[in-house]
């Protein structure tokens, strides 16, 4: 097969099929989700059965038990993809709600509509329950779309492929609204990120080595990030039952996602006070502190201390490893972040207003809090009610990217026959 | 000079200077920009005499002379560009604004606050009253500018920098928050959108072959139009003198503006009626018309006419020469648009209450109109109070760009010392 030539024709298809998705009504469009749902809950066993032909090959061939743990699809991970379509469902539609609308001198009136992109590719690991959750994005946001995901989980995927055409057929829909591709060839990657005349954005999910990847090649633009390098400041005036409690949740609540906490900045005052406090909590859950010279020194004879070196502070550890810096205050704690930062997620804790204040205006990420954990930044605690991706990048969508990420503003004129004078 | 080290220099200071743009009060911008403006109205003599170098050097170097009018700054293109710098003073300022701010279930209260882009690099052609009105944008707009001008405008260029430089001292703004680049190497454009480490976007202003050659080398985003093949389309519902005076100021208010129609499609019921009528009108105004079969048969006998070829749909004509097209009805007329249109602007005449609206909803493109003259698609037009560029692509800014489509909207979090469960 000629992988180009096949992606080449999975995109004129999708392009093709995008008008009829764009056009879809709000009860055509949830009814293809509904659809979907019930044939997923129905082919429950049949979606394990395929499942454990992946799981099977993917132990034969020695995957990583993580991503074993990814691949597998529980009766709760099935039960999890169901309920996500029905609350994908009851999200309000973002398609063609007119806004600004405003009567200019000329006598024309002008707003701006919100329209879908048109097509979105998708590439993911081999993660089965992404295929659902991003067809019903994509399916409600009026987009066509096509899915990429790894290759260790073909089977599966082909076979909620089925379902998902099922769905749309049942609605109505174009066959081709949603695209798995049905390949493992690596090339089908290559040729889904360079059609930008099929291709209008391209969301990868998944780890740095791949996000670096299609960076290098992809001429179609992305809703990425790349890392998430976050980080918490505990100001010289933080109330310290709060700076413990956010540290300690945003470092350990979870060590493998992107907002959790790699380096930890205290202002100098305060940092007597608080790090040893917080050293103690950390060393329960056996977290090393990798510490610049004068956090080091106030954190001697801890258990699990290292100095920290160069490296440490562009690191996302993704383990229970925190990178740790005394600070003399709020500016140095801004040019720390402002060097270092994947502009992902910072915080700030502080009782001082003026602090808090500059520190939401100056810090340039994506998101940027004040006596909260970092582990908010998402798109289910941020309200969005479903999340896509994250985007590190400040064009289009920035942070956490729901629905409204896959849709573009067009401007739309109403007249009653003006012509420019 | 090593251009690439050069402009390297450039952006890091850029990239430095842009936190205190971004830092900076309204009224410390908006004093910068009043600065500039008195500084341009003292120095108009000084400009003139620069700018007559440039004429000179241009007249002997054979430029044409659409170029060299773009080149001259008369009185009235001064008075123009200190009266643009006065407007923008007035404009609301963009930054710092906090939107849709929501209480959520965990107790954190979660807002969007514009910011600037950082630093946004400017490539135009030898039009020096885009200097201060791209200086002037970006400045309001909290953003670090570098701005690479036509070599033809050096002089003049050279002598607006200093101006913009002492209304930026006389503001307290960091010299390097607008850099003019003050070399005639066309290598320094090649260097400038290359180096997203620096540079967040990309704004071209100039002629289609500027910006092909810009999209083939840019790693940094740009925000762009290639060009504007607009179309309008008289229904068969029409109300024919709307049509006639749309298609008429649609096609001859200007000929060379991106916004201009290159294209009319009418439906086969209405041709006979309104074609013959706008011929006339057209004929008046010398304007050819390349016809398709149907058309030229209706207006086989008026002046101008000729047979259309398949490359005149494709074709930005910037002349007075409109391809015309009959067809079924609003689906075909929809079909052909969504084949050729550049996505820029799209109108159709029609007092079809569900045409309307299906033509508003299902054409893809930046400006979608309704009984308007596709000349409306404009900053100033739109309310935008001033106009940085028009996007034709559905990422970030889409259709005219003004200071918004500068800024970014960044996740702001004001918490309690809340954590994740």
């Amino acid at each position: 097969m000629d992988i180009t030539a096949h992606m080449q024709q999975l995109g004129r298809q999708a392009r093709a099929a995008s008008r009829a998705m764009a056009r879809a009504s709000t009860a055509t469009r949830n009814k293809a989700l509904l659809l979907i749902a019930d044939a997923i809950e129905r082919d429950a066993a049949a979606l394990k059965a395929a499942n454990q032909q992946d799981l099977d090959a993917a132990r034969a061939a020695g995957l990583a038990p993580a991503l074993l743990d990814r691949l597998a699809l529980s009766d709760k991970a099935i039960a999890t993809m169901v309920d996500g379509l029905r609350q994908i469902v009851a999200l309000p539609d973002p398609i063609g709600e007119i806004s600004n609308m405003k009567v200019r001198p000329s006598g024309i009136q002008v707003g701006q509509m919100r329209v879908p992109l048109g097509v979105i590719g998708i590439i993911y690991e081999a993660r089965p329950n992404v295929t659902v959750d991003a067809a019903g994005l994509c399916i409600k946001s009026g987009n066509a779309t096509i899915l990429r995901g790894g290759s260790e989980a073909i089977h599966c995927n082909r076979a909620l492929a089925q379902l998902v055409a099922e769905g749309l057929a049942g609605a109505g829909l174009p066959a081709h609204g949603v695209q798995v591709v049905d390949t493992t060839d690596r090339a089908a990657v290559g040729a889904l990120i360079t059609m930008p005349e099929y291709v209008d954005v391209i969301v990868p999910r998944g780890g740095k080595g791949l996000i670096e990847r299609l960076m290098k090649e992809a001429t179609v633009p992305m809703i990425k990030h790349l890392d998430g390098i976050c980080h918490v400041y505990i100001d010289s005036k933080a109330d310290i039952d709060k700076a413990l409690r956010i540290a300690l949740n945003a470092k350990t609540h979870r060590y493998g996602t992107c907002n959790t906490m790699e380096t930890l900045l205290v202002a100098r005052d305060i940092a007597p006070a608080v790090l040893p406090r917080l050293a103690e909590l950390y060393a329960a859950k056996e977290v090393e502190l990798r510490a610049d010279p004068e956090s080091y020194e106030i954190l001697r004879g801890y258990p699990n201390l290292v100095e920290a070196v160069e490296e440490d502070w562009r690191t996302e550890y993704l383990a229970p490893i925190l990178s740790v810096k005394v600070v003399a205050g709020i500016d140095e704690a801004m040019e720390h972040i402002n060097t270092y930062s994947s502009k992902h997620t910072e915080a700030i804790v502080t009782e001082d207003y003026s602090d808090a204040m500059r520190f939401l205006r100056e810090v340039d990420s994506a998101s940027v809090m004040v006596n909260a954990s970092t582990r908010f930044a998402d798109g289910f605690e941020y309200g969005l009610g479903a999340e896509i991706g994250i985007s590190n990048d400040k064009l289009h969508a920035r942070g956490p990217v729901g629905l409204e990420g896959l849709t573009s503003l067009k401007y739309v004129v109403f007249g009653h026959g003006e012509i420019r004078e």
